[in-house]
């Protein structure tokens, strides 16, 4: 199989780089297992027709990346990923349960591919470079460094510095919903926030209901705790109420993990009429939501919903957002607020964790904010990227064939696209990645490992050129793949409860 | 007994304040449970000879610090402090073992108090005000805005960003430890690369060996976590080794965590020989070494010792260090090293809990590190400490009756007092408290609620004057309860293995 590999001369991915993506791809989709020993250096360069050294800089590659290991005379073999190995024998006492498993390679997969350079990237939904605002933020950070300077690089309250709590309840309020600063609780980022309201709900084995599919970060958190995700699918008016009221009902859970708003990966948006039964079905059955909005100020146009914080009063709501997708993400700052006996245990358990938030960053995004400069931003980039979303929607519709269908997000980065199950979604990704182009497999968003015919495909951080081009290449990867018979349904099984469509 | 409290009306702490702690402190003391009613405010006015208003002030700051509950007609009720909690009937479904129990009391507390501006404090232990370096900070976080300044406002990769973990490498290179940058992984603090240590390692009942007393933080995370926590009793040369054996031997923990330089909480160093032992120890019995090298670089004088990590070759010990101490704690920036199996996990594990820390923070301390800013900003602050360190030496000497025990610092930012058993540790806080000084209780440090004839007193943060007006105030309230029989021993049971004498 790695023999028939193509190699692509005219990728901006070098060839050895071809060659280790290929290897990998390949045994990440489970066609080659730890300690399968790779061909010889020599009969591999033979069969692919480069060069040996070229073969051996991939094969250094993997070793470097502790993905291979060298065995004098016997040949280099594969060896586990990180996270993939249940246990080490070469260091004594083993791990805890918290790192054992598959807990964390979802997101270790999405977030190592969203920070690479190589080729156009359809992967990291954040803002594209030249929309990061820094002379602004520099001119923030100024004010954050002058009369309390002092007080900002000492230690502050875990909870978060006033102010910017502050800020953040008046931003809430304006919103609709009923907070004060004492509410808000400050976080490294939204993934923070998820990550602390599921330690402080569930232990392992513990239920969570939760939308299928769903934000990677979100499961890599819930499987490194052992709760057991329950995956309601959602249509494209969000979660399904008929088959999330079975689940509520058969397994109550604690929690109901929602993204009512340009759910991430599917793009869909609750209307108000869902969002009122599902708010009904969370009271009926004593269901606390956990509401992650990290997009609501990314909508193109007209007026955002009401989020379900603010339609239910906080009551037995969490709310959780963030500044890394509105505004940058290398300040890795989030917020939540909870009703407060919970936000009291979510404060401690965030001191147990790391005391607290670094002050000098939120004091700096503070200032940002007085500013108006948040606002401002947004006015900057949501018509470049509505540009983009209006670039890719363009190209999908040239380049991709007939039955394969996409949404047509309202706000966001990304849109999401299903092919017909038949078309192997590892393959296309192995193929895709060595012609130039990244995207996010559709699986990475499942708990139950479904959905490998379905591609996230972020258009925020590429120009409008990478788009037509990156588009342009899936396009005819996917016209090549494309089932000849009738098999190209694109529905599929996507819930645990039973199977629905999707779109 | 709320009736026979003392008001000091020269206290710098206002007299409501003064009600409200002593009520705390004696619910703390396990003298009011929740549910008890508090004194009607009339009647404790009229006992106190204060007015009504002052005790109603009182009351409220109880009620909205979530202390007590008002019941119209009915009075003020104490509530159970948010932690010490098993269950809160207002929340359906209850919240997870990670946040029940005591798990986070110790921390919280001493964290409360650290950043409390009342009086004068001898409880957190970080720079004094004047002696952080803003300018300095201020010139590096424009060179991470500069040229870099998109790259560093964006998503980085989680084990940190590569500049500032080769700088780290660097620093610990120069301290004989053989490591690279990719041995590196950044966090938010010490704190937070301890508790993903732990995590990585421990499930909930897993043992783990600890000095006893220590780190108030890594108790906490401990039990947040549910880990057994096994004392081994510490002497003027650090762990015991003949007590370790013990431990080691019957109880197989597979984490051994250990401060050998400046020992938090009493300031006791490990000499070589006993390195070497404790080392030696932890081979034999396959047990991992979790070194807290906090304060290695706060000696007043002399050489650094080698770090257990260096001497080990770091084969089996995670080494854990901060910027928080030496430089300032609002950066909130830490590191581990750790052998490569265990740093892959511990970086997974980072990941899930939040991504990674910020990039902009991290370039502004490397640009900080590269100018040799860190090496000016020691060399300013250790003599200032040394002269705080001897003022309060001498206040000791001078203040406190022969008898009491105390340690004699060759670094690091606080200094440990042992008083006789006999005297009642809660009582001299509350009194202490109300007379305007504050210091950190020297239960908060052990595992197994014993130490309350002990105190830490932080030098760092106070000037030579409040030094010497505080720790008089103490001196005097020490001896005002001194025991008037032969009951003034100072050693104590403090170990869980066997009674041992502390120093």
């Amino acid at each position: 199989m790695l023999e028939s590999l193509k190699i692509d001369c005219e990728s901006p991915v070098p060839v050895y780089r071809q060659i280790a993506g290929a290897i990998l791809d390949q045994a990440d989709a489970g066609g080659m297992a730890a300690g399968h020993r790779l061909p010889a250096t020599r009969d591999l360069a033979r069969s692919l027709g480069v060069n040996r050294n070229t073969v051996v800089a991939a094969y250094d590659l993997l070793i470097r990346d502790g993905r291979a290991r060298s065995h004098t005379g016997r040949g280099t073999f594969l060896v586990d990923p990180p996270v993939a190995e249940k246990h080490d024998d070469n260091w004594y006492g083993g791990f805890s349960q918290a790192v054992t498993g598959a807990a964390t390679a979802g997101l270790q997969s999405i977030y190592r591919l969203a920070i690479s350079t190589e080729g156009i990237s359809f992967v990291g939904s954040y803002p594209a470079d030249e929309l990061i605002p820094v002379r602004a933020f520099e001119r923030a950070m100024q004010k954050a460094l002058g009369a309390r300077g002092v007080r900002n690089l000492s230690y502050g309250p875990t909870a978060g510095q006033p102010e910017l709590r502050e800020a953040i309840a008046g931003r809430m309020r304006r919103d609709g919903s009923d907070v004060g600063a004492d509410d808000v609780l400050v976080t490294n980022g939204a993934q923070q926030a998820l990550q602390l309201v599921f330690r402080t709900f569930l232990d392992r084995g513990d239920p969570i209901a939760i939308e299928e599919p769903t934000y990677t970060g979100a499961l890599s958190a819930l499987e490194s705790i052992g709760a057991r995700p329950l995956g309601v699918p959602v249509d494209e008016r969000g979660i399904r109420p008929d088959l999330l009221e079975v689940v509520l009902e058969r397994q109550r859970p604690k929690l109901l993990y929602l993204q009512p708003t340009f759910h991430n990966p599917t793009t869909c948006e609750m209307d108000t009429e869902r969002r009122q039964q599902v708010l009904e079905l969370a009271r009926r059955y004593r269901c606390t939501i956990v509401e992650d909005d990290w997009g609501g100020e990314l909508r193109f146009k007209g007026q955002r919903l009401a989020t379900l914080h603010a339609m239910d009063g906080g009551a037995h709501v969490i709310y959780v957002s963030t500044f890394s997708k509105n505004l940058m993400p290398g300040l890795r700052l989030g917020w939540l607020t909870a009703p407060t006996p919970v936000l009291r245990r979510l404060i401690e358990l965030k001191r147990v964790q790391d005391c607290g938030t670094s002050p000098i960053l939120q004091a700096a995004l503070h200032a940002f904010l007085e500013e108006g400069e948040l606002e401002r931003h947004l006015e900057q980039t949501l018509p470049r990227y509505l540009a983009r979303r209006d670039a890719m929607l363009t190209a999908l519709e040239q380049s991709f064939p007939e039955g394969a269908h996409w949404t047509r997000p309202r706000g966001g980065l990304f849109i999401w696209v299903t092919l017909p199950q038949a078309i192997d979604g590892n393959d296309l990704f192995v193929t895709a990645r060595q012609r130039g182009v990244l995207y996010s497999r559709g699986e990475l968003f499942h708990s139950d490992g479904s959905g490998r015919h379905q591609l996230r495909l972020t258009y925020s951080a590429a120009t409008t050129d990478e788009i037509a081009r990156g588009v342009a290449t899936l396009g005819q990867l996917v016209r090549e793949r494309w089932p000849k018979d009738n098999d190209s349904r694109t529905d599929g099984e996507t819930g645990s409860v039973e199977a629905v469509p999707i779109f």
